[in-house]
């Protein structure tokens, strides 16, 4: 049973947004807020921003707007930001290293607590302290402690099998750095961060008029 | 003059997945291929897809699909991809190394060839051969060398003052790594990849059942 259809993803990514700009307003010291005041800071109408916000049963008071704190805090419960979460990086490479050394990411309950790589040259290496372990010790470490998080970034073609790996070692949600695409059981979530298409869409916006007058489409 | 309300950002954002599953299918050495095809590998809908190409001119047969090679070949081009783009990362940290250190970028025709950090420690230092600059010489830099991409990858508190010497010295795309919305002028492109809000989505995801239900929302 799937409550997501309740909630579109366009209003899940912007609640990050959301909790962030409200981060900034508190450390303002603005203790409460319209709607109107954080659509001028967000480049949002304020009235999607009552639509967001009501979808959680967050309401402003008419004039009044939001107290700020509240409000922050309700977000923060909504992206479940208040509970801690155990995670993996499988692939020990610049990126899987990068966000290892990230200590933002454990400030807000986000824990790394092991690496793996295939790569014979890292496997017993620690990065923060964090040891580096070989892949083919994944599932077997799956089954003795429990990880909520697996950060996936290796090689799109060994992406699939490692996958299913934590899939049956049971991870939840899988934050997915390489480039493709993996299918999940609906219980298992996914969040693409595919950076070489992230890179791709900055060209395409970079040669964007020049294509379209090519194409002969009309200026608007 | 800009064309941009022409294709909608759902669009584009779907350009680069194109790309790759069309590599893809050239690899598998399939030289034709229907729009239903496509669907099927990639969990679009036919005629999304036919609405997303026609977009941009490229229309399947009849009856016989699309040549994978030329429509690969229209989509690189639409992308920018057949350019040489030179790149700065600014912001020589974790992620800003990481990036540097990722040859494929290279290969797709996006050259990095300078880092800027505030650390004295780093400046001086190469990274896959590319030196690091003091970021007070960035201004500099960029009135001498041009560039089309920078990377931004550092601290929020600096972002937009950097950002700024960016737009001033004529970069015309700035990949947002930093926390933080960027204003720019209409002809400065910016895609952000912001790492922390991708990670609360994915908490958020993994917490929406417990939510909603708490929200009493109906299950559908």
């Amino acid at each position: 049973m799937s409550f997501n259809k309740n909630i579109s993803l366009a209003v899940i990514k912007r609640l990050p947004r959301y909790y962030r700009y409200l981060g900034d307003i508190l450390d303002d010291g603005i203790t409460r807020i319209s709607s109107k005041e954080i659509s001028q800071r967000m480049d949002i109408t304020a009235s999607q921003i009552r639509q967001d916000l009501n979808n959680f049963g967050c309401f402003g008071q008419q004039g009044y707007g939001y107290n700020t704190e509240l409000l922050y805090g309700e977000i923060k419960k909504i992206l479940g930001l208040e509970k801690q979460y155990s995670m993996i990086i499988v692939g020990a490479g610049n990126i899987g290293q990068a966000l290892a050394n990230y200590i933002n990411f454990q400030k807000r309950g986000f824990n790394f607590i092991a690496l793996f790589d295939a790569n014979p040259k890292l496997i017993g290496l620690t990065v923060r302290g964090i040891e580096i372990y070989d892949v083919d010790k994944l599932a077997k470490y799956l089954s003795n402690i429990p990880v909520d998080i697996a950060v996936l970034a290796i090689p799109k073609n060994a992406a699939h099998d490692v996958a299913q790996i934590l899939i049956d070692g049971g991870v939840k949600g899988i934050w997915n750095f390489s480039n493709i695409d993996i299918k999940t059981p609906d219980d298992v979530k996914v969040e693409n961060v595919h950076l070489t298409d992230s890179l791709m869409t900055l060209s395409y916006k970079l040669n964007e008029q020049e294509i379209l007058s090519r194409l002969n489409r009309p200026a608007h």
